[in-house]
């Protein structure tokens, strides 16, 4: 998407062949692009969350194997090294997946080869992400035929699932542009999204696009739907389970409760590879307590000085649980690649009838708990 | 409640008979004493939020009027710059109407009587606080005997609705307060509370007095509902309507949506001054909103000194709605100084007969809507 007026991705290669990715630690108040020279770059651009975003820590890890093969550094190290950055995040392992079968070229094309395939996993990618896009285009194009209020049709969001944490489009925002660009007039709430604020880097990239938008806090969105200021809420997703149920950021559950409670639809953009096909409910997902600093500490500009400070004393206990499980009953649908379907077994097998499993009799059983 | 060891309130008068406030805008991290020698630094006071709380506004307000009146300014200006101070502010206007009465005494006598008077709105304070306290002790005594699970009675609040926003004990941290004197093992769940972090001083207060808890994003509390950590939640109120709607800090909608969800029972601590009798739905409270500037900055220390950063860019717009409304529905009760009823029509009469307005069929009508 457009940043400062010039169509760019949050990682590309150069026209001399660098890896450069946009630092999204110094966002929203600097812009500045990394190069990343070698294997030790990529892991820490990973480690340090300088990116960040499942999609795009798998696209970063491809381009680290490839910086690690032309530097002679074995494929086995170069997963190794990767693997250990963030030892939670599935699309990493995934990636890693992905680039195995480099180790069939033969070696003096290894290199030319695995920036390749790196460069192929981040097309494959976008053009998820621009499919969701597209099918969530006539979702929204749906519900601004249908309503009856005035005015732009007013989306609310949490965290970042826009084409910083993608490698371009987004899964959650890739609709909101589409419209955006269709001429389809949309405003956007954002959840600033405590502990780490992630909702700035949607109002950033929004603002670099040119899509309106008004950052609240996370506490605000219940409010807002109760007055009918909200046509919809649209969500990424870091892992849905087979049954429809959909773990987030931590805080999405309260927004899909609220939704639920005023008639709202609430939408999650929920691209294949985020689709766990072994785990049939939520609760089942185990849960990253992350560090409490992320609490503690927060950072913004003084002076214009990008500064630290601490919100909580040091004595005072902090809990940080990362993500929560938003159940399948809050969710209006999944808007996916391949289309919008239910968030229920039926309705991802629809769509996806060569990976969803066989269903077993206790499975059934088991889901008609709720979750 | 106790500060640095003793038992302090949050508006005192001194042994030589100077008015001192703790100094709110500076906690949690300097405790600072801050005297108020006229009408302008009790103004003052209200109005940067030194003092903060709708019972303690309204108590700082009351003694503001004698320490005019002790310097000759009369009644009529007084409450002229104390109104302006805060002009949302319920308390407030209801203690300047208390101290009216004032203008009978014959005019040597009205600042002595008018210290009185305050010192008594202070002590009609404090025992209502104390009352809620006692027949929430009730409340949680009851969830900790039926309760299945080991280990303290787990509880959550939003804001701060403690001695600080009253003038001892506080209205929803009361019965937390009585609980662990009572020797019942009692955590607290602190919502931070964007975008003020007013959870900071309800840690502040639970930490001074001993009582063990936790802070957590807002975000958080619904996770913790749906793994059975929340026992129970509690929450104070700014006004609650005749029919049991309860508006508060925002956020306060969210966490009773997810207390319903999950079975955790949503009490609301509702001094009797908080009750709107003129008001059946929350949908007709009037909600403040407050300065985009609250959500912009925020600040915490560095190197020891207090220091303000600013968190979002100055272009980017902001919405700040500072209160909303929880719909009777969602609350398990209402905890009065008269006791626990339910948060109904019916709830609040039978508690408070001499206030409720006879029922006309229109207004039943009108309830019978969802709020």
């Amino acid at each position: 998407m457009k940043v400062e007026g010039r169509w760019r991705r949050a990682i590309e290669r150069t026209a001399d062949g660098a890896v450069i990715v946009l630092d999204q630690t110094a966002l929203p108040h600097r812009v500045r692009w990394l190069a990343l020279a070698d294997l030790a770059d990529a892991a820490r651009a990973i480690r340090d969350m300088i990116v960040r975003g499942a999609p795009l820590i798998g696209a970063t890890a491809a381009y680290g194997v490839a910086l690690a093969l032309r530097a002679g550094i074995s494929l086995d190290e170069a997963c190794r090294t990767l693997a250990e950055t963030r030892p939670t995040a599935v699309n990493l392992h995934w990636a890693l997946t992905a680039m195995r079968p480099i180790a069939e070229v033969a070696a003096g094309d290894r290199a030319d080869a695995a920036f390749a395939l790196a460069a192929r996993i981040c097309e494959d990618e976008v053009a998820r992400c621009e499919a969701i896009g597209e099918h969530g285009l006539a979702v929204l194009s749906r519900l601004t035929r249908d309503r009856t209020r005035p005015g732009p049709l007013r989306v609310l969001t949490h965290c970042n699932a826009g084409w910083l944490a993608t490698v371009d489009w987004g899964t959650a925002l890739a609709p909101i542009y589409r419209a955006h660009e269709a001429g389809i007039p949309i405003e956007v709430w954002v959840d600033e999204t405590r502990p780490r604020n992630q909702g700035l880097l949607t109002a950033w990239e929004l603002a670099q696009h040119g899509v309106p938008h008004t950052v609240i806090a996370d506490n605000s969105g219940g409010h807002l739907m109760q007055h009918g200021l909200v046509d919809a809420c649209i969500v990424g997703t870091d892992r849905t389970t087979a049954g429809g149920d959909v773990c987030n950021k931590i805080g999405t559950y309260l927004k899909a409760l609220a939704a639920h409670d005023n008639g709202v639809p609430f939408f999650v953009a929920a691209p294949s590879p985020s689709i766990d096909w072994t785990i049939a409910r939520g609760r089942d997902i185990p849960i990253e307590e992350r560090s409490a600093a992320e609490v503690r500490r927060i950072a913004g500009l003084r002076d214009g000085q990008v500064t630290e400070v601490e919100l909580i004393p040091a004595g005072t206990a902090v809990a940080n649980p990362a993500f929560d499980v938003t159940p399948a009953r809050l969710v209006t649908g999944l808007i996916t690649e391949r289309g919008l379907c239910a968030a229920s077994r039926d309705g991802l097998r629809g769509l996806f009838p060569e990976s969803a499993p066989p269903m077993r009799a206790e499975t059934v059983a088991e889901e008609a708990d709720p979750a």
